[in-house]
């Protein structure tokens, strides 16, 4: 299929979706011919459907002209139950683990086959790692991703173990393994990486329950895990326990 | 026009933006004959559209089988620039201002003839007032809504001098003295509301500037301005400066 053919066969919704898409945090106010090279959108139907989408709200045109995300695209975005509520109430709790542990905190929730970062706070003696709120890390190689892999549907786990890139030379990647520690982290409460995502930095994190459902994972990231493991599990299990209690009672 | 008529001749992104505009706060996660009811689209044209935004990620379905947002949609609205960004950092501003003042801390951005409020502190000891996070009121009733017309557009301007609607008894409502206060609270940097939105609640609010141009306003609402007014203005404008630069180092 030639590029013309399938740009012109493209679901209006998808132009739609590209055209936000096309925002970034790198990128946060794009030109017109900056939209239409990101979404393979003709300059006109970029411009007529950006300005649909100004006229909503969604888009903004700045002082420059530049398209930028709309108040009305932050307004709805709010109402995500896994984003800003669920954020809300855990940041304080992260703040208090971080302030007991000094170790960086992360709070993610699956995103298909990925973890996504919900939250992050980063310990100034932590070891550097590769999280970032807002982004997606594999769900096989780190701490909070096992634990969401552990309780995510089986097609997702086969999905998932289908294919496990290696990404240090520790990192888990023959299924049999996964399975056996993916199983371990259901029974024990708790999941573990040793520098399987980053070298010099381990995790381990356990799920956050809203009722019986897992609907997040808080984990943290220390240099080592060999002393502290059951000090580092319990104030976890203590501080998720919370998250969950206040996910309950607000939503 | 027949409704059936009128439906079918929406584009396809006022049928999107419809279907996103059904969630509230009130109701987060709607059913597929709750969404067609909201849009007015019939169930098979919210299915297939709904559908397509699950797969984007901007809706997700629930445990129930309710659509409610998406992660996608929070973090493209993450990127509004008047929204997360502007919050984050006025929001210690806002804590410490109410810390001296005791008075309800108000941060509002123009969404076209309307003040959209970011962020809100209530005082335990402020009069109680109309405004919410995430709510919308009159630019000529409110602190921040005169500062933010007085710095607005002459076509907005004008469009809001139209129509002056009565609030209270004391609502503003003549265009000629609304013309002269909003050039006063340009000369002078601030503005002022007496019982104009809410019986027993004044506020005074100032520009926030990001560079030169005012993005957004700051305005505090207490049960009378008569002895406080210069200390509260002052307060008001550090804060307000405090705020800007910090927009012009993180944005």
């Amino acid at each position: 299929v030639a590029p013309a053919q399938r740009t012109s066969g493209r679901s209006v919704t998808s132009k739609v979706v590209a055209l936000l898409d096309a925002f970034t945090p790198t990128e946060p106010v794009l030109s017109l011919n900056e939209l239409a090279a990101a979404t393979g959108l003709t300059t006109s139907t970029a411009h007529r459907l950006a300005n649909e989408l100004v006229e909503w709200g969604g888009l903004e045109r700045g002082e420059n002209g530049g398209y930028r995300i709309g108040l009305r695209m932050w307004e709805i975005g709010a109402l995500a139950p896994r984003g800003e509520n669920l954020r809300a109430v855990a940041l304080p709790v992260m703040q208090d683990l971080y302030e007991a542990t000094q170790a960086s905190v992360h709070l993610a929730v699956r995103d298909g086959t990925e973890a996504f970062y919900i939250e992050k706070i980063h310990g100034p003696r932590a070891p550097r790692v590769r999280s970032r709120r807002g982004g997606r890390l594999p769900l096989h190689a780190t701490g909070v991703g096992k634990v969401l892999l552990a309780h995510a549907p089986p097609e997702v786990q086969a999905a998932v173990l289908a294919d496990l890139p290696r990404i240090t030379a520790y990192t888990v990647t023959q299924p049999g393994l996964l399975r056996r520690q993916l199983a371990r982290a259901v029974r024990d409460g708790y999941a573990t990486t040793t520098e399987e995502m980053s070298l010099g930095a381990c995790s381990v994190a356990v799920p956050v329950r809203s009722g019986p459902r897992v609907v997040a994972a808080l984990g943290i990231v220390v240099p080592s895990l060999r002393k502290d493991r059951p000090r580092l599990v319990a104030a976890l299990q203590v501080s998720a326990r919370g998250v969950g209690r206040r996910l309950g009672a607000t939503g």
